[in-house]
């Protein structure tokens, strides 16, 4: 006989654990950083408080690394501090279709999660927590997952003193494989660019400690929370919304329940649906479902708020790449008004930054000569960078259909261009859809990489003004330089002519050229 | 205040539908498709009945199809139908790291409650569903998932008469594209190909009534449910099983509880890891653990059984490839032993044709302008075609990884090589490593690209000894010419100095000749 039964999540991850970025040991190791520096930042944020992490990874044997995270945010209470940390799908920031939300970093309730199961898997050993928040005392313990059931296992419960305000820190044993380029230190050198109001400091396995330090001293404009848009949305989750939502009539409903909806559009979608704009939502039924969802659809409506989106700025974009690219000849930046995918607010950023001499500085690495050949692409999706999986992210996607030919840019079929280029992009949502748990790459919804596209032409197009004004400026030195040459022969044939002496000659033909040299 | 909750996988998939498959309207129609059709072979094999399956495809209106496939395999008892089919992570396929575990298609319980969800999303219907098992009356209802809670609303419940001995059919509305080429059709010609004993019956949106009939009258022999293999588990999974087990000492937990270990590996293992052989598997600590896992790894031990996988078959492929491409010249395969990942044992095979003309016959397509130029990939995992995210499946990684210039064939860096060539790859596994839960393309873990390597490496040699052939022939027939050309003059000659007769000389030349041609 078959026999049928329900599978906990967690068995499924632990089976799956490449879906949570856990595939190989490089990865392994920087999925672990990089969901714990997330969290913190979220967390800090959501307090009003500047960031100011620490992280530490030691490498006492083998293939065996101690990590550490700590960071000054609020804390977990006491009795949730198990279950965010220790069991999948489980936290603050999922929202569900429908309901609203605003831009975070995490967003599924699973990435730390995830990090304490790997650490189990390879080495056995449960996770050490220290929390504190500003009601209670410093709570620490011992964290497992029990995957069968998809709960945490606490052992070692106290209570500690601390002079510490609050903040959260994980203590951890996992293997792992440490790479300095493209790896933990770049992730946070980039993390750091993208977020200038975090002070980070990281002591690598060898001991060094390297100091991100702020670059701002203000907390960004927190994002707020944004309610659904009518265009994008689906029957399915009109449908759970009606049957969910506290108002009484479906009028208010679409005001209360919908960004962007006022009384003059609530009235314009039941003029276009002819429905009854005072029933009960859970009077209506599939068909008039439908009917309201394509008036929804036709009725003219603002664009989401931009409120809900923290982007990182065009100018904040441009010093980032200065900082970083200093023998750049030309550097730009370009935003995107905020965009719509599926009923969800998201805004693409680009920059971008371009000089023969741009590559050549520094230490000559592999990776360096390699990127003086094909341009390097910066991805960045919620202030946070993006490392892995980059040919099947949306992002590059619409960086290889860009036709950086006509931007006078060199590029075969389906590649990044052949320039010395960095093109920076930053898509922030209130919700990105990643392919995979492990939130490496966007997935190629087309809204999404035609308003990457967009941006990326634009800042396009701004190079190509730019080098266009090179290639005149050297088609006009060549013109000048010609006039140079055969100035010494001209002055001596209209010395000749004239009989005017030729030094005299000489210095008027000079003077005219270099007036249209200037 | 924060507020903590747990989210419903539900929920979390409704929101993330692109890591099912359904991030667009084409793929969204073939991934439906796809999900029934591995579900009625699996459940036909399992059963031991050839699969019957009956597929429509309607196009009532605009973007809406209506969908069937009806199979002939066992069904499913009715306390099970609902959950089956309408809550994720419930099935009977799944099993957890450690446990024993067979080849199929489904392996996630996630497949066919994406598809209901799917449906209810967009269309906002329920899917009806008729289930005949052998032992009840045919269960008729319609359902629905209730996505906050993850669990199936059941409506119109009925107990019909039918004289259907067993089945289960599958009736919904779903939006959607439909596409011929590389959409629904192909996808049913692979399947075919790969399963010869299924015969396959669908009619398209045009009504169209297309007949993939059987090859074989005889099921695949059934795989057989394998034990983990010692080699590469992890600590936790070892340190889990130790704990779940039901043998009363560790030395027979060894040999009941893994695959391949007997009692003389068994006193290997120990003799390596000094730890007592009598102790109880519960009573073992982490360290010890440790230890034992290190001796397991250290152990030589015979590589897992075959009877858990069911492979195409080089003879078959080679069958399939002949059928599909009859202008090829030269046709092979390759089958390598079977291999582990993790603990998990997997086999490839490896088809390949040649032929300059294989292309050039049949409808000429823009597709098939272009696999004239690129050689194509037909990639499947368990005998399921796949169609999706190629560039970032391990086969298409593992192919263009191969010297194909060492074989004779052009190819230019990090693509498909440039030639009349067709590759089919298949991967067998009792657990597949799929990068999404959308199964569309096959992690890339180091040990699986390796296998396919070397299958592939072994079909490229095998052609280059044809291209070398077809060359050394060319070189020879060259050669043969001059002597043609020439043939006549000698003659002459020879006539001239010998005084016999010139037909006499050239007859005996060209006798010549004609003995080196053949």
């Amino acid at each position: 006989m078959t026999e049928y039964k329900e599978i906990a999540i967690s068995e499924f991850f632990e089976k799956n654990k490449h879906l949570l970025g856990f595939d190989n040991p490089t990865k392994a190791l920087l999925t672990m950083i990089k969901e714990a520096v997330d969290n913190s930042l979220d967390a800090c944020e959501e307090q009003g408080e500047l960031p100011e992490i620490n992280i530490s990874i030691q490498n006492p044997e083998g293939s065996t690394f101690k990590i550490s995270v700590e960071d000054n945010g609020p804390g977990i209470p006491r009795q949730y501090t198990a279950k965010v940390l220790a069991k999948f799908l489980y936290g603050s920031k999922f929202k569900s279709l429908g309901e609203a939300g605003m831009q975070s970093r995490g967003q599924q309730g699973i990435g730390i999660s995830a990090c304490i199961l790997y650490a189990q898997l390879t080495t056995g050993k449960p996770v050490h927590i220290d929390s504190k928040t500003k009601e209670e005392k410093m709570y620490s313990c011992d964290l497992m997952l029990e995957t069968s059931k998809n709960e945490p296992v606490i052992t070692n419960e106290k209570y500690l003193e601390t002079k510490k305000l609050s903040g959260l820190k994980i203590t951890l044993e996992m293997k792992g494989v440490y790479r300095r380029v493209k790896g933990v230190e770049d992730f946070l050198k980039y993390t750091s660019i993208a977020n200038p109001h975090a002070k980070i400091t990281f002591i690598d396995p060898e001991g060094n400690k390297v100091l991100f330090d702020r670059g701002v001293d203000k907390l960004p404009v927190r994002p707020k929370p944004v309610k659904a848009h009518p265009h994008g949305i689906e029957l399915g989750t009109l449908i759970k919304m009606l049957a969910r939502t506290n108002s009484r009539t479906v009028f208010s409903f679409l005001i209360n329940d919908f960004s962007r909806v006022g009384t003059q559009s609530a009235k314009e979608i039941f003029e276009e649906s002819n429905l009854e704009a005072q029933m009960r939502p859970n009077a209506v039924t599939r068909d008039q479902a439908e009917k309201l969802l394509n008036a929804m659809q036709k009725v003219k409506l603002q664009r989401p708020p931009t409120d809900c989106l923290s982007p990182i700025g065009e100018a904040e974009l441009i010093k980032g790449l200065k900082k970083e690219y200093k023998a750049a000849e030309f550097i730009t930046a370009s935003s995107r008004p905020v965009a719509v995918y599926r009923a969800i607010p998201f805004q693409v950023e680009v920059g971008l930054a371009y000089g023969k001499e741009m590559f050549s500085e520094g230490e000559k690495t592999e990776e360096s000569e390699k990127q003086a050949e094909t341009a390097e692409l910066i991805r960045f999706t919620n202030k946070v960078p993006l490392f892995y999986q980059q040919s099947e992210c949306a992002i590059f996607k619409a960086v290889v259909k860009t036709p950086w030919k006509r931007y006078g840019v060199p590029q075969s079929n389906g590649s990044l261009p052949t320039a010395p280029l960095v093109i920076v992009v930053h898509v922030a949502s209130v919700w990105v859809p990643f392919i995979s748990e492990g939130k490496q790459a966007i997935a190629s919804y087309p809204d999404i990489i035609k308003e990457i596209r967009l941006a990326v032409g634009e800042v396009g197009r701004k190079l190509q003004r730019h080098i266009s004004a090179e290639h005149r400026k050297y088609a006009h030195e060549r013109r000048m330089k010609v006039f140079e040459k055969y100035g010494d022969e001209v002055a001596s044939a209209i010395s000749n002519l004239t009989g005017r002496k030729k030094p005299e000659v000489a210095e008027v033909i000079n003077r005219e050229i270099q007036k249209r040299r200037e």
